[in-house]
C-alpha cells in the first residue's frame, strides 16, 4: 500500500502526464504535497493541461516517448512510485493501426517495468480498461468473471499489460494496482462519442450521426471520482497486486446521453444512425462492471453519468479551442 | 474448420518447425500428404529434428526470425494456415532475461498474424500453455475459469498472444485454434525436467538435485497425442475461434517422475531436494487441466504420463548426442 491522502512528499511519476485523467491525476497529486514528475510525448496530450501544475515548484515535466527505455529510465531516477496512465486509448480504429496498441500499450508498459526494475521503483498504479473483459458473459461483470476471450486489439493490448504487470509483482516483488476503467468523463476530456456528438451538434445543429442503432448501453465514470478512487485502492493494497472495477452502479444507453447533451445544448437533432448493435468492430454493446470490491474500500462515485456527461458538455463549451486541437 | 486429416496438399506454414512439438507436426503433415514451409531461426530448433523432412519433396525450411517481418511475410507467401509453434518455451528464467518472453512470444506472434493479414491468409493455429491460468482457483481448470492472475513472464506473454490472436479473429475474420497445452513428452523432447534428471543421472547416477520437495503436481502429454489433438481440434472448428486446454486426465508428482526414470534407468539416486512448495518463482506447484471440451471432439490421449515419460527416457538414451547440443 501507498498513502498518498494521508501522506505528503512522495515523488510520483506519471506517464501521460498531459492526457485527461494523467493531468487531473498530477494537479491533484500536487494538492495533495506530494513530488511530480510527468512524462509525456505529446502524441495526443496537451500542454494547456499543465498549466497549473508548470507553475508548481514541486512538478517537472519530462518531453519523452515511452518507446525509448534509456530516456525513461533516466527520467525516473528517484521517484518512488509509477502511475502509468500512458496508452492508445482509441480503441475504435485498432484494425486501421494494428501494431499501435501493441506498442503503446503493451511494449511501452513492458519499458515502463523493466525502468522501474533497474531504478529499485517497486509500486505501479495502472490504468486497464474493462474492455479486456470482450463481451462479457456475466454483467455486471465482476473482476474474476470467466477468462474473457479479447474482441479488440486494444482490449488485448491492455491485458497483456494487465499480465505483465503481474509476472513483474510476482517475479519481483512488485505492488502493482490495475485499475479497469469505464470510459471517463469530465474536465479535459477530448475523446469519444460525447467529444464526437458535441462537436458534431455544434458544426450541424440539426442532425446528429451515430453509429451504430444508439441503444448500447455503455458506463462512464467522472475524472474526479476515478482519481479518488485510485488513491483509495492504493492506500488499501495488501502488498501485492490489486486489481479493481471502476465504473458507476448504473450504465445508460448511447441515446440517453444523446438526450442529455441536446437538452443542454438546446437542439434537437435528426439522429442518423449507422444501424446494428454496434458502433464499429470490436465495439461492444454493453459495457457495465460489478465495482463492489472497489466500494469494500470505502469508494463510492460522486456524481452520476448524467451528471458527468453535463460536466462534460459545460466543459466543452467552455473550451472550444480543445475542437480544433483535435483531429 | 480445416481438416488437415480427409484433405491433401494443403499449404502449411510452421513456425518452430525444427524444435520438438514444431518437427513432430511437420513430419505429421508431410505423411498426411501436405505442403510445409518450416520456419525456424533455430534459436533452438535442431536440423536433426527435420532429417526425415528435408528429404521429402513437399518440404521447404526457411531460416529465418519471427522479428524480422519482411523475411516472415515472404516466407509466408502462398501458404494456406498458419501453425505457430516457435517460442521461447522456458518458462523458468523468465525473470533473468524479462525481454524474450515478450519478443520471441508476444511480438513474433503479432508479427506471424500481422504477416498473415498482409498475405491474406486467415487461419492459424497457436501453441500456447497451461501456464495462462497462473495458480489456477479452479483445478481441474477448465477454459473459462476465472479471470486468471499471471504469475510468469512466459504465462503473460502467452496470454497476450492469445488476445492478439482473439482480436485478430474478431477484427480481421480469421478462424483462430489456441491449445493450452500442460508440458509435452517424447520423441525429439530436449527441455524441461526430465531432460534435466536424466542428464544429471548420466553425469552422477548416485544423486539427484531436485528443485522444491518434489510434491509439485504437474500434467504431461504425450507429443503424437498433442498432434492428434491438433489436428481434429482444427477439423472441429466453428470458423472462428476455438480454444482448448490439452492434457491427460491425470498428473503425477515430480517425485513420481522421478521414481519412474530411476527405474527405467536402473540407478536409485539420493534425492537433494532445494525445499520449498515450488522450483522457483513463478513455478505452479498444481497443473491439472480439465479437457473434457477437447475430449467432446472425439479425442482421447493413448498415453498416460507414466509411458510418456519412459518413452521420454528411451528416446533420450537413444539420442545422448542431444544432451551435448543443448545448454
Amino acid at each position: 500500500m501507498i498513502n498518498l491522502t494521508q501522506t505528503t512528499g512522495v515523488h510520483c511519476f506519471v506517464t501521460g502526464a498531459a492526457g485527461f485523467i494523467g493531468s487531473n491525476l498530477v494537479d491533484r497529486l500536487l494538492t495533495l504535497g506530494h513530488r511530480v514528475t510527468g512524462y509525456d510525448n505529446f502524441s495526443t496530450g496537451n500542454e494547456a493541461f499543465l498549466e497549473n501544475a508548470l507553475q508548481h515548484p514541486c512538478f517537472r515535466l519530462v518531453r519523452g516517448d515511452l518507446l525509448e527505455p534509456d530516456a525513461l529510465s533516466a527520467a525516473m531516477a528517484g521517484c518512488d512510485v509509477v502511475l502509468h496512465l500512458a496508452a492508445n486509448a482509441d480503441v475504435r480504429f485498432g484494425t486501421g493501426h494494428p501494431r499501435r496498441d501493441l506498442e503503446q500499450n503493451t511494449i511501452a508498459t513492458w519499458n515502463v517495468l523493466d525502468a522501474m526494475r533497474q531504478r529499485g521503483i517497486g509500486k505501479i498504479a495502472f490504468s486497464s480498461t474493462g474492455s479486456v473483459y470482450g463481451e462479457a458473459q456475466v454483467i455486471p461483470t465482476p473482476e474474476d468473471c470467466p477468462f474473457p476471450v479479447q474482441t479488440s486489439l486494444y482490449g488485448a493490448s491492455k491485458v497483456a499489460a494487465e499480465g505483465l504487470i503481474a509476472a513483474y509483482c510476482e517475479g519481483f516483488g512488485f505492488e502493482g494496482f490495475i485499475f479497469r476503467f469505464v470510459s471517463i468523463l469530465g474536465e479535459r476530456y477530448t475523446h469519444g462519442h460525447v467529444f464526437d456528438f458535441y462537436r458534431q451538434l455544434l458544426q450541424h445543429p440539426d442532425h446528429l450521426s451515430v453509429l451504430g442503432n444508439g441503444s448500447q448501453r455503455k458506463s462512464y465514470l467522472y475524472v474526479q471520482d476515478c482519481v479518488d478512487a485510485v488513491l483509495t485502492a492504493m492506500a488499501a493494497g495488501d502488498g501485492k497486486l490489486t486489481i479493481v472495477n471502476l465504473g458507476t452502479p448504473e450504465y445508460c444507453q448511447v441515446n440517453d446521453s444523446i438526450g442529455w447533451i441536446c437538452e443542454r445544448l438546446g437542439v434537437a437533432p435528426e439522429l442518423r444512425y449507422s444501424g446494428g448493435d454496434r458502433g464499429w468492430v470490436g465495439d461492444n454493446p454493453f459495457i457495465f462492471l460489478d465495482c463492489a470490491r472497489m466500494r469494500s474500500m470505502g469508494w463510492a462515485p460522486r456524481r452520476t453519468i448524467r451528471e458527468s456527461i453535463l460536466r462534460t458538455v459545460d466543459y466543452l463549451a467552455a473550451n472550444r479551442w480543445l475542437l480544433d486541437s483535435r483531429r
